[in-house]
């Protein structure tokens, strides 16, 4: 079943709405809430509504957040969120980037006191159409055990990089800094299926390939998967993350990161204020002229898309390529949503008097 | 057979010296050289030094070169290396970096016209003692395969960064972005090893475990292995390595890369000039308080280190704690080096009037 992106855009804005959030800041967050499920990342979009939703119940949300700079030199900030949605405080943040970009070249924001930012991607993509390479970093709850870790310290602080070509569509690398993202356990759950090596690992911090690992008291393994494939960088990777995230703003890092779900409650002693971000923008013609820049682009894609592919696959991929597909598929055929996230969105609805 | 820092240091300065270098250049491209060796990252470090004088005799290297900014912003430059050892050339555009951060919070370096600047982490710790977040990429010859493509076309692309701390030590993540550096490869041909799966590819394209597999044809794989276990990740991050060291400076990239080895020759049509590196310095202090920074970065990394580890293994480790563990002892009990290699560095030293 699929539903088209301008009702569950409605949807969304008419419902953020209702929890307080003011029209302006409930429409962005609805277009970053949405652009998850155009492109794919359907974990991050319209299915994790409900979270916000609970979230705001409990207080840990603040719908009408007064975010703003509260230090700055001319290329750098730190912003405070305020509690609110990281679906808001996140654009407003990225913003602050570019506006420094433009005058020294580049600018770079540290965020605290934020929640979930949806993906990633959303935000460096904002950078392209000021021909300016974006970068967006965020913590995340803990669930991820660093190499020789049986503790889960990290989350899956994933790192967006959007760099904008001329003819060519631009590259846009948005990852986790994890093997696997915790989606696709959810899916593997589903299907009764084991995972391939290297995802996960078991609450005594042993390799497992069962999808229930992490449910089960395990933790998702960095990119690598174990010392011997290289998981050290995957955590450093995702330590990085962390640190320019948080130990750089004020909000908490590392194991007090708060959790997502909001039957869990934050650390009792925080570190700092809720999670963190980090964005960056860069002019191009902060460096050469733009139109250079971007024409070596084209060529640097189109080589490496035209490169022989390995047997058995059609071709090589730009980072960003499947996304862009699946979104020029998914406004023209819709959005599938999953049964229960049908049945989670229709009681949503109903309780706050929104038709699904 | 261990060899004293010192003596090895002199030597490769004397040496530098012999091909023209200016001996504060020679000064400077030794203690980068030397570095490596320290931290144990042998295959970048004086078993190099006869490999840049080929390149050197070959006319490919400038022992002389105008290093210098041919573009600017307050927080940007470019540096035409002018074709110099990037030895020497790094530590240039580093220095311009922190300048910037300096003056205006942050400065970011991109460089064309250079050549292999050693270990990433040489040039990313230099912002440490400032109290900066130093950051380090460069791009190299072509020896890795993006995912499901047969061709090399990047290179093992590093990133270093360089984060201060308090009473602790910095956190140093210092790491090519392949499963595996190129020099595990050559420890496993001397041993008549297999590798460990996701390392290699043969020249089909086809997974391989021959530790001779990039030798013959084949490439290495980006961090990850596979598409199962994340390779298009490793692929993403080494490309941005590339695009910020390269495109953004007017050096090769991809396949354009000339290679290290001197019997190779470069393309003869370039799509920029020399290689390409990207350096970034960040005041702490344009954030928050550095003191206040430093102290939560202690926090950080001793909640890190003091997590229960995983069955048998000891602790967990911060990144750059291996090297620097390392130094302290090669510092005090010199540095071992093999046989082919001081055969080599005797001849090379026999050639030019330098006692090894």
């Amino acid at each position: 079943m699929t539903y088209a992106y301008e009702k569950l855009h409605d949807f969304t804005f008419q419902l953020l709405c209702k929890i307080g959030c003011p029209p302006d800041q409930a429409k962005t967050a609805s277009d970053v809430l949405l652009s998850a499920d155009l492109r794919g990342v359907d974990s991050h979009g319209v299915a994790r509504l409900s979270g916000y939703v609970r979230l705001w119940q409990k207080g840990r949300i603040n719908p009408t957040p007064n975010i703003k700079i509260t230090y700055e030199t001319p290329s750098t900030a730190v912003v405070d969120g305020d509690g609110g949605l990281g679906l808001v405080v996140a654009p407003f943040a990225m913003k602050v980037a570019m506006e420094k970009a433009e005058k020294v070249g580049t600018g770079w924001v540290s965020v605290k006191n934020s929640n979930h930012y949806g993906i990633a991607g959303y935000h460096s993509m904002m950078a392209l159409e000021k021909d300016m390479i974006g970068i967006s970093l965020t913590n995340a709850s803990p669930l991820v055990a660093p190499t020789f870790s049986q503790e889960r310290l990290l989350g899956t602080n994933p790192i967006s990089v959007a760099i904008p070509a001329k003819n060519q569509p631009p590259f846009v690398a948005d990852m986790a800094t994890t093997t696997a993202a915790n989606g696709k356990l959810e899916i593997l759950q589903r299907k009764g299926m084991d995972t391939p090596t290297g995802w996960v690992q078991d609450k005594t911090g042993l390799p497992t390939t069962s999808a229930n690992g992490v449910k089960d008291g395990g933790a998702l393994l960095p990119l690598g998967g174990d010392r011997e494939h290289g998981s050290h960088k995957g955590y450093a990777l995702g330590s990085v993350v962390d640190i320019l995230s948080a130990v750089l703003s004020g909000a908490n890092y590392g194991p007090w990161v708060p959790p997502f779900v909001a039957f869990l409650d934050p650390d009792p002693n925080p570190v700092g204020e809720g999670i963190g971000h980090f964005f960056g923008a860069m002019r191009v013609d902060a460096f050469r002229p733009a139109d250079e820049f971007k024409s070596h682009m084209d060529n640097w894609i189109t080589r490496f898309r035209n490169a022989k592919p390995t047997p058995g696959n059609d071709k090589v991929l730009i980072p960003g390529d499947p996304e862009r597909e699946l979104e020029a598929i998914r406004i023209k055929e819709g959005i599938p949503l999953l049964d229960p996230v049908v049945k989670d969105l229709t009681e949503l609805g109903e309780k706050f008097g929104v038709k699904f």
